[in-house]
């Protein structure tokens, strides 16, 4: 039966929920990977199943199964709606099933990608209005969304260099391409000052220790507030 | 890239747009059939391209894959608003690839199902709250509703006795299912008062040849209205 998410109870979220955001190739996946294996030697004292990383979409079975649809090439034909609610499909069912639980245990989740990369690829990216890309994310984070999320900052053209010397392709970004990042990652860089208490941006043209560094001094100062301020997310060290 | 449907332009709509509803074993699919048979021969002149009959969740290839995935029973975990959101994806991508293309034509389109079950099921059956599945069939329908609806009216007891006769099983409908088709039933008959001029009741408890009967002559007086009015459809009688 239904029922809606109670967020008004108290330990309905001693957890803590990160996202990382960027284009592709922006090196979210890899900070994603660090994140979360410093986060488990520091906050969790080596106990891995109290930091749980998703990627979007996926992270469930029926997720998955959407993903495949999503990520089909062959299906070339997709409306732009179409997309935007396969995408909120799969976080609403990720969502329920694995982030509200974590949070409840007062885990910490980090996803690669949530929300943010529907505003900025279907909204800013293909021009769906904003006002229906809202309508979506009530639908389909269910009201859940991250404490922090950190957007690594890269324009296009530097993503795409990484690209083609991680393929060693010898493809060139073409124009329209080239235009469609931009607004993306405009879009990115709009959210930020949108809500700037939640989205910060992170120069992502520099060397992945020093992206890393910046990345965990903004987590650990989340956590360290939250110890203090008695409210949930109790650390290790 | 996103493009907005635009409902002014006159010749957006020179078709018409029926959709058939009511519970499950309700005889909707029968129905639709014989609609569509009497429709080629009546209006069409035989030539059955100019009517087209989707059955919902379906009716494009991206839709039947999310179909595959809404009928699967072993994904019984399944959230309301992923179901909500797929069911609105699937319904996105069948209106902008077959049903608009089809009513600019000037066809007949009929729908076994559309975003009437959506509210019935999901909304009066599952307890989603309205305004919720307001927004998701404002993204799935695109604004494209049907002219006319024609809802088969049936207590979901007879719905299942004829279920039983069909399949020759021994099942009895346990309680708890015969409560939410009785909530849906009930949704269908308040979608029928709130909005009348489009969704219409039809007594399903009686011979399929006397219901049919029914749905043609509403059927034939819109068609008329339409060529009276010198708006869209012209009939080939």
């Amino acid at each position: 039966m239904y029922s809606v998410v109670d967020v008004r109870k108290p330990d309905a979220f001693a957890g803590l929920f990160i996202s990382l955001e960027g284009i592709d190739f922006s090196g979210k996946s890899l900070q994603c990977l660090r994140l979360r294996e410093k986060l488990v030697r520091e906050w969790a004292d080596g106990d891995a199943s109290r930091v749980l990383l998703f990627r979007e979409p996926g992270g469930t079975e029926i997720s998955e199964r959407i993903r495949e649809i999503l990520l089909d090439r062959s299906l070339f034909q997709m409306d732009p709606h179409t997309e935007l609610l396969l995408y909120a499909a799969a976080r609403s069912q990720l969502v329920m099933e694995k982030i509200v639980p974590a949070l409840r245990e007062g885990h910490i989740v980090i996803c690669d990608r949530f929300h943010d990369s529907t505003t900025a690829y279907q909204g800013y990216g293909r021009g769906i209005p904003l006002e229906l890309i809202e309508k979506a994310h009530e639908l389909g984070t269910h009201g859940i969304l991250p404490d922090l999320t950190i957007v690594l900052d890269l324009p296009p053209e530097r993503a795409f260099a990484r690209q083609i010397k991680a393929h060693r392709s010898r493809d060139r970004m073409e124009s329209e391409q080239l235009d469609f990042y931009r607004r993306v990652r405009d879009g990115f860089r709009q959210l930020a000052s949108r809500e700037p208490g939640r989205v910060k941006l992170v120069n992502a043209d520099r060397p992945v220790e020093e992206i890393s560094g910046e990345i965990w001094d903004m987590v650990w100062a989340l956590i360290s507030s939250r110890i203090e301020g008695g409210s949930g997310v109790s650390g290790g060290r």
